[in-house]
């Protein structure tokens, strides 16, 4: 393979003379140019993403870890990183782990070894948050806190606040029998959106009624038939996200409640199926969009050599629609 | 940058040992690996994915082109693609081109750049079609055909039979006054949908009853708003996909239709959503997965040099479920 010392020797020019006629970065003398055109077609030269990425250290390249692209939030967050990437003249690298560890170790080692820019992850394991702390590049985690790594950086929503909304709407709406499905509390999200539950339920004197759900639609199956068992005069449920709140609903439907006349259905993160589908869903939005955008921010900007901003928090609120109704 | 000549050099070994010790395809004597790991510890030299890749003329990364990740069948293949990739040790480069052939062209060029192994296109404009002719990626279409380029193959399902057994079946349920809402006919997947859709027509000798839809679920609003004006006697929908059968479902409902005792809706694709909500839609099923995994296995198939399948058609099936009902 030709390398650009011999486009120059031939052109009769210096290297650095080739690379700005490669990258127009200057303008270079009209003779001097067809000489370098010359060389380059004579020698087969190939200027490269790749040989770039190595002279300038920095490839252009965000690595993105979601554990699952099926779900809508990670695909919307997906989409709003690859579209504040482009903006900046970045390229994605997407990797759909499945939550399977070895796999985001791959990933990580690989996006070090192609000295990406920096990953966002949108997953966590013990594992995965070592790899993280070892490796060379900016993290940005998203959704999750990621423990013990100097280089790292989250963006998250204010899950605590979301938790106590969510239980203060039920409510105003008149439930008096309220069942949480509580998400992962190994998760900050799980975590503080149950404190803030908590919080409620000490503030107005109710007993904590809660069944651990994971985030996904058949966990959210199991857990909502679970609650027909064990709740069956439940009138307010507080789904774990919003693919649990579709879930709740099919189940509830099925055993004959009406939503909202019987029972009332709220969620988190304000994924679009969640006013696309019939009956829309009342749910507490996670800025969804703003949370992709930032974590490129964060990480164009530690390749500006400007300050990490580690701790980002983004404001939540809650959308009313059809599956809650206030009291008049 | 040190090269790996000057680690070869410092170690006193060939370069090619100090590729063996840094790709552990080979036993290297004991001593030499110590040197050579000496001399990359001395020079600061950092083996990487990058020069690899140079080395090989190949990234192992296939790039994917999708119009919108938000797109459950996007998103649905994109993740079908990753996991046949990932198994087969390569990488995804993916780009969301929200139908911006700039951004297209962009990223192919990138690609072309990259070295990647080949490209998974989902999108189609006749400047991205010359883009893919132009460039020296083998490039698989999945869901489009692209005209008019050598090295390129598509992968798609059976559109003539979907649009044949979305008819038949509206027609087993006793519709008697069924609309099309026609896919775009510049693509493939629309045009044979309704010539199927035609053919029956012709068969009963029924009117032909389109209106124009694109793909996305708000203009599957507009055109199922402009039915309920132009066709207030409709009692079977064919939407163009899953989306427009959503947002058919949810126009319907707000102009007190009942579905499926008043009106009945057949959808295409299948994405998961058709069944996780509530109704179930009845749908004309796109193998999603065997189409991603499909286009991998064309990609690596060339690059192992063995013959490109340009054309390849996979079957359709329907599943019958909550939106439409079989007469007793």
């Amino acid at each position: 393979m030709a390398s650009i010392r011999e486009v120059a020797r031939l052109a009769g020019v210096s290297p650095s003379t080739v690379s700005r006629v490669m990258n127009k970065t200057a303008n270079v003398d009209e003779d001097k140019k067809q000489k370098v055109l010359a060389a380059i077609e004579e020698t087969g030269f190939r200027p490269n993403e790749l040989a770039r990425a190595l002279f300038k250290q920095s490839s252009r390249i965000i690595g993105v870890i979601v554990p699952n692209l099926e779900n809508p939030f990670y695909n919307e967050l997906a989409k709003a990183v690859e579209e504040e990437a482009y903006r900046n003249g970045y390229k994605l690298l997407l990797c759909n782990s499945n939550n399977n560890t070895e796999k985001e170790l791959m990933n990580i080692r690989m996006l070090d070894q192609m000295k990406a820019d920096g990953i966002i992850i949108l997953t966590y394991s013990d594992k995965t948050g070592q790899a993280v702390a070892d490796c060379h590049l900016p993290v940005v985690a998203v959704d999750r806190q990621l423990t013990g790594s100097g280089q790292s950086a989250y963006v998250e929503a204010d899950h605590y606040k979301g938790g106590k909304m969510a239980m203060a709407h039920l409510l105003d709406c008149g439930c008096k029998n309220i069942v949480f499905l509580r998400g992962p509390l190994e998760l900050s999200s799980g975590l503080s959106r149950y404190r803030g539950y908590q919080e409620m339920c000490q503030k107005y004197e109710l007993p904590e009624q809660c069944i651990d759900c994971l985030y996904d639609y058949e966990d959210g199956l199991r857990a909502a038939k679970e609650l027909v068992k064990r709740y069956p005069q439940a009138d307010g449920i507080i789904a774990s996200n919003d693919m649990v709140a579709i879930a709740s609903y099919k189940i509830l439907i099925g055993a004959g409640y009406r939503v909202p006349e019987d029972v009332q259905i709220i969620g988190f993160d304000n994924i679009r199926f969640s006013w696309l589908i019939t009956p829309e869903f009342t749910t507490v939005i996670q800025p969804i969009e703003k949370m992709g955008t930032l974590a490129v921010e964060i990480i164009i900007k530690h390749g500006q050599g400007l300050p990490f901003q580690q701790e980002n928090i983004l404001d939540v609120s809650l959308v009313e629609r059809q599956t809650t109704r206030r009291k008049e």
